[in-house]
């Protein structure tokens, strides 16, 4: 059993040219013309496949081959082919192409599969995994009128794509009604392209917490305010991105913690900053760590305000739980791997992927493949040929080894409770203006 | 002798409607057409306080008053009626307007001085105080090809305002040409206001040293990349930030550093930053010193760099030497505010004013009067009108006295070095990826 690694490579490349740009990445926005394109290409595509395809209502292209036992659920293989604003071309369509290479190649070669086969093409996975969330159940009102980068909400984008988001509960599936998901992906760190691995086969995917902050101090004149009478927000901010790296850095674990946005006010050269806005983003497998880091740094911002007569204010604003993959679907990978004489290894995954969304319903499987130099969402993304057609073939043997199986599924731990609104931290300096 | 406060401040607030916004403050870039309308309304205010009035050939506005005796150069008091963006209607007209106060009560009360009078009204203050330095004979051809917010650059913007740029040679003066040039300003701190002493008598300007920073990491996914694979340069930076409080507060002394300008690239909640624009700012009465702690804080750059695997670069782009007043004149500005019955102290300032390039040339003296809450550079700024008047009252008896001496003048020491042009300090971190 063989999938065809030159059609595959061939296909990334005819879709990177959809809101490719001179160079050499692409900005395929999710709802913009060129995703729209994308979607409509990759339909040809997966009928050119063998495969039955229809657009559901969150406007996901579904494409399905026939199983050879009635009354099973499907294996489901998929990810996305949206990219994030001057992207590249491999994060989403190797795992969307490899999916449909697998499909191809097993209905080439006579093969009929006990579990029906599902394709997935996600929509919308770059900024809010929208397409896997309307299978798990996990859209609300609000989430759809979020607008992204095209202008578009996602009700809007929904059926700008071709599915009808007053039903959505038709897309929903339940625990028992998914056999498997399986996603292939590039890796977006640099694990396996600095070890030289090929396979990566991912133990379970990061969940992230993040909050938008504010320090609150006093704009004042740099050369007419001495050092002691500052009320220096870039300061208390800067000790706070410090704070981040040491509480972050002093467990063991894999943690991860990162304040990325960062804008100073007034920022003038001449000018005691008054005002900071930041982001803190904090990531692990155990969503109580990622509690208990926050506390801790809240602790931290309280200290750091009283000692520079600053307020830190902070707001939680996404929260994405943490998933396990599938025990059993791991050592499927690494068996088909060794099988096919590829090296593998563990590893943890700090971003988002479908995979993470869908694993709050089924059990779920992740292989990712190097991306050299551990780049993405750059033009200068970029995965061998050799890779690519690793991943796919490992996909194959994998969904041929899982066929022959039932996994049981346990439900995650019940969601978290709503994020906290607005959570306020506020400590005023002792005058030292007395004398 | 006295003085008309009511005129004054009614002309502040005449003076504050051009360029006026609806918040009460100003906009009064230098070269703009509110700066030019500003320059025209004074120039007949001077006219109306009896001086003789021209345009010097740098677009500063000069009045002039004979003095009794022949072959005396003149005593000169002045300031700058431009404004920042979003300024206040006080920090500029306040010295300005006194002076015209000072030298229109002396002609009302009978009185001609042994010197003769000027009163100066320098041109752009707020962005390099380019009218005084004129004066000082410290415009390089490059100095005049600076672009200010007005769009107009410092060459095109003397000519808007009635100067000539070629005959800049024309305004020079030399030692000897001024016998005392003497400045009232808002104190643009809050020790004064804090303290509720009347009048602060300068004893010096502090030198100002300003660098352009870079900091230069990798940009890297937040949730794919580990702790200790990271360049973060916005970890990098603040660590920088955190140094520049600690070094400058080690020693004692009156000196400041800021960092106030401080940008984050890419600056997304989900990216490690890659890059940090920020400034540096250090201000002491002493040029060794400041040397000396940019020295330090380039070593904790390097070391810093080191630790983070980031690159820190220095681009030194501003350098105002630090200027003492003159001590005959403070005692003079004290004695004139004791017999008023005013309360005064000695202070510092780490502003700059017209005062610290005339300084250049000439024996000079700072007179500051409270800012409530030590408000400048915006729309808030306030001072008293007593508080005003008090300073045209200190700044008119002081004049008086200053007329029955001959005040020695020694040169400040010959200028610092030009500014090193691009310092690099480049480290890279020893690679951990070796396993």
């Amino acid at each position: 059993m063989v999938v065809d690694g030159e059609r595959l490579n061939r296909r990334i490349g005819e879709l990177a040219v959809i809101g490719g740009n001179a160079s050499g990445g692409v900005t395929r926005l999710a709802y913009s013309e060129a995703d729209r394109q994308a979607c409509l290409w990759i339909e040809e595509v997966m009928r050119a496949a063998g495969l039955e395809v229809h657009v559901d209502a969150a406007g996901n292209r579904v494409g399905r081959r026939a199983g050879r036992e009635g009354g099973l659920p499907p294996i489901v293989m998929g990810s996305h082919i949206d990219s994030v604003a001057g992207g590249g071309r491999y994060d989403g369509p190797v795992g969307s192409l490899a999916a449909v290479e697998v499909a191809q190649s097993l209905g080439e070669q006579g093969v009929t599969t006990r579990h029906p086969l599902e394709v997935i093409i996600f929509q919308n996975e770059e900024y809010g995994h929208v397409g896997s969330r309307a299978l798990a159940g996990d859209l609300s009102e609000a989430d759809l009128r979020v607008v992204n980068g095209s202008g578009r909400t996602r009700s809007e984008g929904i059926t700008f794509l071709g599915g009808d988001p007053s039903k959505l509960d038709s897309v929903r599936r339940h625990p028992g009604d998914v056999a498997a998901f399986l996603e292939v992906h590039i890796e977006q760190g640099e694990i396996l392209t600095s070890t030289g691995v090929d396979i990566g086969v991912v133990d379970g995917i990061a969940g992230v917490q993040r909050w938008k902050m504010e320090v609150q101090g006093r704009a004042n004149h740099a050369g007419a305010t001495p050092m002691d009478r500052r009320q220096d927000a870039l300061l208390a901010a800067s000790r706070f991105v410090e704070a981040v790296n040491r509480v972050v850095t002093s467990r063991s674990g894999r943690q991860v913690g990162t304040v990325g946005a960062f804008q100073v006010f007034p920022g003038a050269p001449d000018i005691v900053p008054g005002r900071v806005e930041l982001s803190l983003d904090i990531r692990d497998m155990d969503e109580d760590r990622i509690g208990a880091f926050f506390l801790e740094l809240e602790r931290e911002a309280g200290r750091i305000g009283r000692r520079t007569g600053t307020a830190f204010s902070f707001t939680r604003y996404h929260v994405h739980e943490p998933v396990e993959t599938h025990l059993v679907i791991r050592e499927v990978f690494e068996e088909a791997a060794r099988e096919l004489g590829l090296t593998s290894r563990r590893l943890l995954s700090g971003a988002g992927h479908d995979a993470q969304t869908i694993g709050k319903i089924a059990p779920v499987g992740l292989v990712f493949i190097p991306s050299v130099g551990g780049v993405s969402h750059s033009a200068e993304e970029y995965s061998r040929p050799e890779d690519v057609r690793n991943g796919a073939a490992v996909l194959l043997r994998s969904v041929l080894k899982l066929d022959a199986m039932t996994l049981t599924y346990a439900s995650p731990r019940p969601p978290a409770p709503p994020a906290r609104t607005r959570r306020r931290t506020r400590y005023r300096r002792r005058s030292r203006r007395g004398g």
